[in-house]
């Protein structure tokens, strides 16, 4: 009955013969008091060293499994479980309304799914291919030696020390003045967010964000319960006109905004627009969240700097950082910078929900980031990018036809198109294998039928041309309005 | 003027020049489209290689801090922040209930802290000794030669699938059925129990446990606005007669136990009495949320079955588990496993609050785990535990008086006093360098005043005898009832 073990080589074998005999015991297989054949007996028969054995019978004894009667041998413990008859319950009628919401907003569980030999523009996750893992390994390999097993420890729900100093003198280079505020380390922006949102809304406060806006987002705002105002953008930002109208028109709790490669149009808020959005939501005090994504990928121009830089000592701007957009978002790592008090009480919710960001992830990405080894991929990442974001352009104007192209740059292009319904094109497009994310889910309103937005950042310029192409072909089919 | 650099051997030269100059124009000391100085008379003023002026000043120029004239040299950006004037908001008052109530019970804010040259019993954390850092960086590099740069990419809310696979045979290793159930990985205990909490419950919601019981478990139960009924503890679990009179009483959405090890009391719920509360609970139709709390460490005896293992394929019970009571708590895993359609939902939550635990650190646990170290290390900390356990016991026994002990093991011993205020003797013991947790915070009512739990996982034995001396001197002095 002990014959068919296969033994994997890249396992200890102990413990392999351990479970083996554990899910015999608890299969039933091996009954209560019954004697395990002698250490010799079951080498022989598993074919391995004695010695195994012997180790396997000692952890089954640490485990209570068997006992050992002296002189008379290894015998099987009483742990029979009593099956106690089926309990069930129908736990669709158990979820509340916020799981219910949850998943009914989760696109990833809704929306057309890539299967194999498809071309998927629904990615913007960065190119894992450009990661240096070499690099990131020194990292990991540099930071076990100084610190060892303490950052396998538990660590601060602040996050780790270094890697907040580190990005409290990121945030300076950024322009923003650091004093009086401090940095709460997230696992990535998601996290930051739904935190603020926790901490300072309640159900039906209001809140403004440009339309369309970040569906993460969207989908946190709405589990929140908040009255969500999308204020329509232009070229270089939200329409002003229409954001005062709103902040005169409403008292809102709190504002988010995305001012650098806005996903999903890819606008960057210019300078002065900033300045101006700034001023007129100090004039209706309505603290900003600036979403600083992708802020760190601008492919040309000068420096602009992040909202979060024009309060000087203020404390009216939270600002939310995450490299992950760009560089290894598997980690998970995201910040808040704001007002010390704020901080504080985000600090104790992070607590209550996850106790801390891994300490071991917040050591290595420290270790990577002050090596300067940050500096080195992105230099090399907006090169890359920004040759993909040319040329995903040019096919864009080359291939689709009626339609308007937002945006600056990014890690993917924004597609308005002329009264065409994009699920619509997204089905026929589904049936020639290429996906891409209809823009209707960035939308605060039922705004955005006729959008799409086309991530290249992990496909080859074969792809984009061929993807392009396609879509640019099923447009024409469907007709729509020609200028 | 760039006299004043101070370079660091251990960082890359051409970022650190970068950062000073980008820090110059920022603060204003360089104005816009001030000539800066050559890259040749840059590199001897520094001192460092002219290649790496012409580095830094590339960097510089893409990330639109400087621009180049041809044949002219290199020129500041006008990129000065426009300071518009403090905005400050009180944000004390904008936090909500949610918030200031996380606060309150955030007890690492507002009990005891460790200073220097203290002896703290406050920590049931692992120690970190015990780990084996050599394994755990082997099963870095391995997992990353196998998986390479993927790691650091996204991965799927529900979980690193092959972690997700190791632990369900795990969990039948238990002897749980694993039949239409799933597993989502979690940031740990916390973030497991909050997302069932917030997937299942309303505010007003009934909810029964022992008491006292697990506090962040309770910090968590309070911040979902649940009534909570606490059950009073026998040596063996909780009070059946309590717990059906309670069960008569109200009707309760779910239940929350800790079996093994119970935390704060150390008490291990007999096989019969888990028996007798999953019927009990059954009969109610009471589902449970059962905590696999320090499962692992059992001292002695026979192998004892968690609760979830007596529904065969029924899915009333809903399993927390985690190592990380024993085993890298920085790294912060955990898994919820229940029925397929709840963890369906729960994962949809898990994405709306952080996409999903960090890829990384499940890919290089699961390798660890698969590898058999965790089998390794769990016989190692059993012994290196059951020592300190007993030693701690004999020590209770001999210096601590007029106390009852209660539990079977685990990272800590409970001592229930006899009508001496434990907040009091903290702060005697406090003068005298010694801290630990007051047991109160663990009652969900006002019972356990004179209550006290000391955690000994992290000290040696010298301060373990030497800590439990001062203590039991000191309630000598506080009096109190003696038999």
């Amino acid at each position: 009955m002990f014959s068919n073990i296969k033994i994997d080589k890249d396992r200890l074998v102990y413990v392999q013969v351990k479970d083996y005999i554990k899910d015999m015991i608890l299969k039933g297989l091996l009954r209560s008091d019954e004697k395990l054949p002698s250490t010799r007996e079951m080498a022989s028969m598993f074919n391995v060293s004695r010695n195994t054995i012997i180790y396997a019978y000692e952890f089954l004894q640490d485990e209570g499994f068997v006992y050992i009667k002296k002189g008379k041998g290894t015998f099987v413990s009483n742990i029979k479980v009593d099956f106690q008859g089926k309990w069930s319950v129908n736990w669709e009628n158990e979820i509340n309304n916020y799981g219910k919401l949850s998943e009914k907003l989760d696109i990833i569980k809704h929306e057309a799914k890539w299967q194999k030999g498809m071309i998927s523009f629904k990615s913007i996750a960065p190119d894992e291919n450009l990661f240096n893992v070499g690099e990131f390994k020194r990292a990991f390999l540099n930071r076990m030696s100084i610190e060892g097993e303490k950052v396998l420890n538990y660590g601060y729900a602040k996050g780790y020390r270094p890697l907040i100093q580190y990005l409290l003198k990121y945030m300076e280079n950024k322009g923003v003045d650091i004093q009086e505020k401090d940095i709460l380390i997230t696992n990535g922006f998601t996290e930051g967010f739904d935190l603020i949102l926790s901490c300072i809304t309640e159900k039906g406060d209001n809140i403004i964000c440009e339309n369309p806006t970040h569906n993460t987002a969207i989908k946190i705002m709405k589990l929140h319960g908040l009255n969500i105002t999308g204020v329509d953008m232009e070229k270089d930002g939200v329409n002003l006109s229409i954001l005062e109208k709103e902040l005169q028109k409403n008292k809102f709790k709190i504002s988010y905004f995305v001012p650098s490669y806005h996903n999903p149009t890819g606008i960057v808020m210019s300078p002065e627009k900033r300045v101006c959005v700034y001023n007129m939501l100090k004039s209706y005090n309505v603290p900003i969240i600036e979403d600083g994504f992708n802020e760190e990928l601008r492919y040309l121009g000068a420096h602009v700097s992040p909202i979060a830089a024009f309060s000087g000592s203020g404390n009216s701007v939270i600002y939310i950082g995450s490299f992950s957009k760009i560089l290894f978002p598997g980690i998970r790592i995201g910040w808040i910078l704001g007002d010390k008090t704020l901080i504080g009480y985000l600090e104790s919710v992070k607590r209550a929900r996850n106790i801390h960001t891994s300490s071991l992830d917040q050591a290595v990405f420290y270790d990577y980031l002050n090596c300067g080894n940050f500096d080195k991929y992105i230099k090399k990442a907006r090169r890359v990018y920004r040759e993909k974001y040319e040329f995903a352009l040019k096919c864009a104007r080359k291939y689709i036809k009626n339609r308007e192209i937002l945006g600056e740059g990014g890690l993917h292009i924004f597609v308005k198109l002329k009264n065409i319904d994009a699920r619509k094109l997204l089905d026929k497009c589904c049936e020639r294998r290429i996906i891409f994310t209809p823009g209707d889910v960035f939308y605060v309103d039922d705004k955005g039928y006729d959008t799409l937005r086309l991530g290249f950042s992990r496909l080859n310029k074969e792809d984009i041309k061929r993807g392009f192409m396609i879509i640019g072909e099923e447009i024409e089919k469907l007709g729509g309005y020609v200028e």
